[in-house]
Formats: C-alpha cells, sequence, structure tokens
C-alpha cells in the first residue's frame, strides 16, 4: 500500500502558532471509491487565511478538526482515476491539503495544462490570489485613472498582483511592505510608484509623502497598525476593499478598527470578500491575467519551500511576513 | 429697517455643548442685491448634522466660523425678490440658518406649495431626513424582502422613515429607540415589527431576539454602544449604511469602530454617506414617499418647539435623544 505523510492540526493554538500545533503522520492511502481521484501532491500552496481554520467556530469555512488534516489548495498528479475526465499522468489542481497524497472527488478538480504555464502558478498568480487581487481591487474598490492606490502585504502573493493592476489601469499604486529588499523589489521589480516599510515607526509621515494626493482605494492585506497609517489618508468617496488582516489573526480578543466618524465624513465604502463567492469571474481572469504576463505587464515571484516537513515552519514565517513571494511547498519526489 | 434675530456660535464646544455655546443678537436686514430674495423664516430645522458643523477642521461641509449664524435649512416666506421666479408671499425652502430673516440666492431655493403638503414637511419627511433615509436604505444597502433591516434612531426623522420603506419593501424591520414610549410609537404607529430600547442594559440581548435571523441591513444614526450591540449579528454579506453617529458625535477623541476581523469574515459592505451627494434622486424620492405617504403606508410624526430663542436648548436636546419625532422650531409671528 502507498505510504501517505500528513500535516495534522495537533492543537488549536491561543494567539500566536507554534510547530507544537502541528504533528506529521504517515498513513496508508485508502481504496479509491467511483467518482474519486487519488492525486500526488506536487506543489501545497501556503496562505494566510489557513490561520483562521486553525481555529474554532464561525468563520466563513469550516475550521480544521483537530487531528484533521491541514487544508490547502495543490497541485498535483493523477496516479489512479475512477472518474471521468481523469487519467493517470494527468496535472490537476485541487484542495489536497497538507499531504503526499489525496482522494479528491473528479468533480473538484480542474485540469492544468503543465505547457501554457508552470504547474505551481495555478496556485498564484493564476490561481486563488491572483484572482484575489483581481476581484478585489477591480470589482470591489473600482479604480479610476489617476486615482492613488494603496495596498499592503504589496511583495506577496496577491498584493503583487493588485500594484501591477493598478499601474495597468493607469493610477498610483504605492505598497507597504515590510523590511527594505521587499520595498526595492516592490518598485524596482513590480513598476509600483512608491513603497514604504511598515517596519519604520515613522510609516504613517512615509506614507502620508507617498500619497500626496491622499488614498482612494486601499486593498487591506494586513490590518493593525498598517490600516491605522492608512486609515486617515483616505480621500472623500474612497473604497477599501478587505481581503486580509494577517496582523490580527492572532489576536484573542477582536481587536476594533478604525474610526467610523471618518468613514462617514469622508463617504468611505468598506467591503469584506472572499475570493471564492466572486468565481463567475473566473475566466475574465484568466484571460486578462495571462494576457498581461504574457505582454510582460505583471512580473510574479515565488517563494518555494522543499518538503513536506518544512510546511509547518514556513506557514509560521509567512504569518510573520519572512517569505518572500508566493509561499509555496514543492513535495518530494 | 427690519431687525433679525440670530443665534450665533458664540464658542465651539469641547465635547458636550451648552447654551453657553450659543448667542442670540439682534441685527438689521441688509439690503438686496441682485438675484437675492429676502426670506422671512417660518421653520427652521434642527438636526444631527449641525453638530460637525459647530467643530472646527475638516468634514463634509464647512464649519461654522465662531461669531457666525448657525446653519440649517428653512421654509420661509418671501418678503421681497429680486430674483427671477420669486415674489412676495411665496413659500420657499432654502438653507437660511437659525434666524428671522434671510437674504439668500434665488437659485438655492425650492418652492413650495402649501396646498401640496404641510409646508414643514419639506423639512422633514419630504426633504432632506427623508430623502436620507430613501437613498441610504434603497440605492446603499439594498434591501431585499425577507431580510431583516435595523435601524437606530428608528422614532426620529429618518429611522422613522427607514423602517416602514423596509417594510414596504417586504422586509422585517426592527428599531432601536430611546424609552419605552418610543418603541411602542415605532411598533404600534409605524408598523415595525419590533423595537428595542437602547437604554436597558440588555439591549445585546434584546436585540438578539428581535432578529432571529440575524441582520442584513443596519441603518446605523446612532454609533457607539448601540452599533457594538448590531455589530456582532450581521448576517453574511450584510450591508451597513452609514448614516449618523450622534452617540459620538461629542467625542473629542476619534473612538475606535467595530472589529474588521467580523467584517473580512461575514463579507460585510459599509459605506458612509450623505444625502447631499445623491441629488440625482430627488424627484424619485419625492414620487415613491408622496404617493406611500397618500396610501397611509408612511406615517410621520414632528416635534415642534416654538421661538428661535428655544432652538439651543431644543438642540442639545436632540443630541441626547430628548425629542420625538422630526425637531422643527417654529418661528414666532
Amino acid at each position: 500500500m502507498t505510504q501517505n505523510r500528513q500535516v495534522l492540526l495537533k492543537s488549536r493554538p491561543s494567539g500566536e502558532p507554534t510547530t507544537a500545533n502541528f504533528e506529521i503522520v504517515e498513513r496508508e492511502v485508502a481504496a479509491l471509491a467511483e467518482g474519486d481521484v487519488l492525486v500526488r501532491t506536487l506543489f501545497l500552496s501556503l496562505d494566510p487565511y489557513m490561520r483562521g481554520r486553525m481555529n474554532e467556530g464561525r468563520s466563513y469555512a469550516a475550521s480544521v478538526d483537530v487531528g484533521g488534516v491541514m487544508v490547502g489548495g495543490t497541485v498535483g498528479e493523477v496516479v489512479e482515476s475512477r472518474a471521468e475526465g481523469f487519467a493517470k499522468g494527468d496535472n490537476v489542481l485541487g484542495f489536497g491539503g497538507w499531504q503526499e497524497y489525496a482522494i479528491l472527488p473528479g468533480k473538484s478538480l480542474r485540469k492544468l495544462d503543465p505547457k501554457a504555464a508552470p504547474l505551481s502558478y495555478a496556485l498564484g498568480i493564476l490561481g486563488m490570489p491572483g484572482m484575489t487581487a483581481y476581484v478585489g481591487l477591480l470589482d470591489l474598490a473600482q479604480p479610476k485613472a489617476g486615482e492613488t492606490v494603496v495596498v499592503s502585504a504589496a511583495s506577496g502573493a496577491v498584493g503583487s498582483v493588485v500594484g501591477q493592476i493598478a499601474k495597468i489601469k493607469g493610477c498610483r499604486a504605492v505598497g507597504i511592505a515590510g523590511g527594505a529588499a521587499k520595498c526595492e523589489y516592490v518598485v524596482k521589480e513590480l513598476g509600483f510608484d512608491a513603497c514604504v516599510d511598515h517596519r519604520d515607526p515613522m510609516l504613517p509621515k512615509n506614507l502620508r509623502a507617498a500619497c500626496p494626493k491622499g488614498i482612494d482605494v486601499n486593498f487591506e492585506n494586513v490590518g493593525g497598525a498598517v490600516l491605522q497609517a492608512v486609515w486617515p489618508l483616505m480621500n472623500d468617496f474612497g473604497r477599501v476593499s478587505v481581503c486580509g488582516l494577517i496582523a490580527q489573526y492572532n489576536d484573542t480578543t477582536l481587536a476594533p478598527g478604525p474610526s467610523w466618524l471618518l468613514l462617514l465624513a469622508r463617504r468611505l465604502k468598506v467591503s469584506g470578500f472572499i475570493v471564492s463567492d466572486h468565481m463567475a469571474r473566473m475566466a475574465d481572469f484568466l484571460r486578462d491575467v495571462s494576457g498581461w504576463m504574457r505582454e510582460g505587464k505583471i512580473k510574479y515571484r515565488e517563494d518555494v519551500v522543499e518538503g513536506l516537513e518544512k510546511a509547518p515552519e514556513a506557514f509560521l514565517g509567512l504569518l510573520k511576513g519572512t517569505n518572500f513571494g508566493k509561499l509555496i511547498v514543492k513535495m518530494g519526489d
């Protein structure tokens, strides 16, 4: 029987998670039922939303059970298929989780063409993070040419795409990122107009200087002190797309948000959103972003960690911002 | 020369205003310039937004200068006209301020037909407050039949209309108001499904009981503790129209807002708005609300104070919620 290494949620974190909240086990792969596909994982996506799944209680998606396999998007290769349309050797995108093998319903899989783009891109620029940037910016915030768009976690899987689409749409793109190296990358490689370092205690002043006409659109990935710096700079009729609040995910109490007096006086619109509610835009997203990549208008960077056993530590680093680009786990052969 | 009593802003309040922040003076009416109209005030509208105009600094509209006449919407009678289209005896709606006479540009005035509706209604149900309810509910929050709509300050000029339109649209309308008398009025007279008293320390629990299916739309007039009770009950894809935050207007620091973790997880949309940005909807508003009044579907209550000298104290009461219905100052003869 095939052995399957898995990363389980061993215990729920209170506050900041540690590697002790995870456990690596080895189990036999079960038999395939009709309609299912056995997929060997090639790449596992690590994303901030996974922190929420480690908690108990109501969120927009079910928690991972204690003792359950950590959830996550994966790209893999079909080992065995009992589902129509899938054959051994096919490359597929699915939600396989933190494990070497997954049994997934054929209906939940999307076939990938390895010649169209590197397979792992389906977990990033051509997948959920890229589409998050696309719908959160274009559909919810509707930026107009000449406006100033600010995005936090600007070198990350989502933020990097937000700023580059903002530039394509004729906006001023201003990033917020952690550290000089990321800020330099955001401006020099990605072509943002400016990027400010959220670790600098002068963040509010520096952000103000980078946004001389104020902020029309804020794409929020971080929350906390970063959001506090953005908020007073919002212009009348500004739009805020709330995509993530990674600085607050380890909070054990619900931290308050920014003042509504300003929200009212400036007629701001603040929209929380989750990409899975916007799947109808998938075809538009793939067409536009693929096209922009071919034209060299969108660049993309991965931070690849090798080996499933590295996933817990890499994920903890993601929560602290130590990754640089879209975080991907490449499975061992 | 005609003598004109005026209420001036004598000093800016720090925190809660008092009558000492106002001063009543008597001045001669100036001569009319070409294009202007001299209007004798019949009714002055007192509204929460005026608190913001007493402050210095950036808001959505200019502050009243210290020593300047307090601003406000008025219904009056033309005494003398040098503007085309206006003649002595015409009734007009304008922005005359807290004074017995105002010289106003003809272009800023709208003529009123005293036979169509009581003149003072142009300051309430058929004016700015009514239209605020209309656009804030229908355009920004887009309630659907069967949804639960909560509105604070539910017996007031705006809130009472919000709940009644919600009922017309097939929603469950739940009010929040101060005290048993107002709550009873909101349910028995206005036809809301329920109303909870914000003075009751059990407000969060009572509101939850009044909204067994959660809250889909919140029309926020109050902020503070009332908003804190509403927020955790918001359903997925809930909409919040932020019209006013009267509980916070006397704050000397910017109080934080509710948690964005919930805004994100439930994909809420929060929109600050000001009716003057939505004037294109005026004709629709007047047609619909006039029609609903004729059909008996919308009821309206005024709280009328007699005499300009009563305006400061009445306004201070408005900020504390001691009025009951749309607050109007009827000028002496």
